[in-house]
């Protein structure tokens, strides 16, 4: 790819289109707004494609509590390339391409410096600041001058967004990058949830609760690792053909299980138990039905869907002794800037397969229209490209 | 040791004496049995010395449901010597030193060939047996003819008592037999946890709930793996000095923590919480504080306590998705015919400390006052010698 030269817009505002929530609930709107350059261990991007991810639909359904904020710029699986560089930042120059991700990694605390999970103690804990160093402070305002708010820490949804060195990991050319944009949210997640929090190994059965690009993900992850049964479980029946080219090999469909529950069926089909569960829907429901279908002794469930009621987990007391595991992670624990390159690598050699997950491509102006087919669920993934 | 000849006994039944529940919370009765000898795969074995266990006294209290039967011999925790063989007995011979264990390992079924976890596919589910591959058909009989229940397929309150080969581990004379008896339970449940289950690190933070024998064996196999702090929480004070034996070096008193909860208090001492938790108690509220005293991204929490009432454990689940795990274990993961003999040649090696944990010594026949030590949480554990 040809590098871009912006050498007329750095150090000054940049005015650009974004997509703008206004109001809970309430259409996107495409406005003119003002992006200022980066401050120390920051980077303003150009945003070249971004996807959205059913987090974005969560958000932009909030009307109240502490998460919810307005005006805001939503999305957060995107990929960009360097504009110009704030101050204290190394490793990156203008024409990078880069990904940003919502998940911080600062290199420097203990967490990140250990090779268990992939938590920033510096940074995971702070989910509402608008940027990682500066508070509430903004990078965006309005044309009435009001301050908008980010989200996640990346805020795709516009032309140019100003993002934390911690949030930013520089990817390889080669990939396209609509390919590449699913690597910042639910690909990772998927992926990693298999190789690092679970290390499934080859010959293993898996469940996987929720066939979105998660769940999908997780398939593509355990087809990788040579799983012998995926089983996937979605309310969906068109979810099991899409599935099949992810490895999925079983499908079952809660509705259809009559008297009994879907950790009965699975149990029945694998004699006992998987070896590996997965939710990746977010119902504290299914997050204990994936666990009742693991097997004592060695079944392990991860969860990786964020409870839409921030309900709590049950566990059976009982069915936890019999030598079960539980565990959560986000982004899949990966840590960023560290393993993404290596999913890039996977994808360049063709081994991973992200094709099958780009449902739909349009033009960033038709954002509500991508809205709607994800919410509908007809939608995988939809790619919104910048420039086209 | 010297082996005891056994020559005028085999095959035939033996009298003897045994300590048996005819009612749920009245005392033990010391009456004469009858033995049957051993029939295929099985061995009987005269008991040298018994310990006795929480699981003792709570089976002891059980007066309905499926798991309180009476006339019963409880007691699992033993050391014995092979009186005699039955058809099919392989590897164990008249005299052999001898461990019985409640968690079986078949060595033939799937995950007793797997590498991972401790489960015995083929037989752990079965809990409500007399013996192993005879169902209900008991060794015992009083001295009216009437059969008397087995517990935990071992029944070591008893001068003689019958055992399936996948409940019997063969251990090396040089082991005092009554510091080799712990490893029937307690040592191993807490030390396997440890070791196998949460695999502890050189320099990790570990808090342990509950510092009964189980949990003082947790702080011993933290201490041996160079755990940098160890956290002790119990309500009796007392425990703390018994704890800095095994390696405690902080205390947690609950009822002393003001109107902060323990895991604040925990997460406090430690700057967000410990790497590892133990609940060794079986108290779901103290489960769910062990889990939230453990820190996010990589924290883990061990359940060994059988839950009292069967209650479920409920997690936060967005406590969980902040990357920690919480697993349940049975007998610390271990596969007793495989870890014993390594346990046993690390006490051998003076590593592994087990003589603080005997604060009682008695004989067979005041086995009453021994579940009274232990009720009134004076003893840790009390040996019951059959022949002093």
């Amino acid at each position: 790819m040809e590098k871009t030269s912006f050498s007329s817009t750095q150090g000054k505002p940049i005015r650009c289109k974004a997509a703008i929530l206004r109001k809970a609930r309430e259409p996107l709107v495409i406005e003119e707004i003002q992006v200022d350059p980066p401050r120390a261990y920051e980077i303003r991007i150009k945003i070249l494609c971004t996807s959205l991810c059913h987090t974005d639909l969560t958000f932009s359904k909030l009307d109240s509590g502490p998460l919810a904020r307005f005006p805001r710029i939503l999305g957060h699986e995107a990929v960009g390339v360097v504009e110009s560089t704030g101050e204290n930042v190394d490793g990156f120059e203008q024409g990078d391409v880069v990904l940003p991700v919502f998940h911080p990694q600062c290199e420097e605390c203990k967490d990140c410096k250990s090779p268990k999970g992939n938590w920033c103690t510096r940074y995971t804990n702070d989910f509402l600041s608008n940027t990682r160093r500066y508070g509430m402070s903004s990078r965006f305002k309005d044309s009435s001058g009001e301050d908008i708010y980010h989200f996640l820490f990346v805020s795709s949804f516009t032309e140019y967004t100003v993002v934390d060195i911690a949030h930013l990991v520089k990817i390889s050319p080669e990939i396209p990058v609509h390919k590449a944009a699913l690597l910042g949210c639910c690909v990772s997640t998927g992926v990693g949830a298999v190789w690092k929090v679970a290390d499934v190994e080859k010959g293993s059965t898996v469940a996987i609760f929720g066939l979105g690009a998660v769940g999908l993900a997780v398939a593509e992850g355990a087809r990788l690792r040579g799983a012998a049964r995926i089983i996937g479980v979605d309310l969906n029946p068109e979810k099991f053909e899409i599935g099949k080219q992810f490895g999925i090999t079983d499908f079952v469909n809660p509705t259809l299980c009559g008297e009994k529950k879907t950790s009965q069926v699975i149990n029945d089909m694998t004699e006992g138990g998987v070896d590996y569960s997965f939710e990746c829907i977010g119902l504290s429901s299914s997050m204990e039905e994936a666990f009742n279908s693991t097997r004592p002794g060695s079944g392990k469930t991860v969860v990786l869907g964020m409870e839409k009621d921030a309900m709590p987990i049950s566990l059976g007391s009982y069915d936890l002794l019999r030598g079960r595991t539980v565990c959560g992670t986000l982004f899949g624990g990966l840590k960023p800037k560290l393993d993404i390159p290596i999913l890039v690598d996977r994808y360049l050699k063709k081994e991973l397969n992200l094709d099958g997950l780009i449902t739909h491509e349009l033009k960033f102006e038709e954002i509500n229209k991508a809205f709607e087919l994800l919410a509908e669920g007809s939608s995988i993934r939809c790619i919104l490209w910048m420039d086209k």
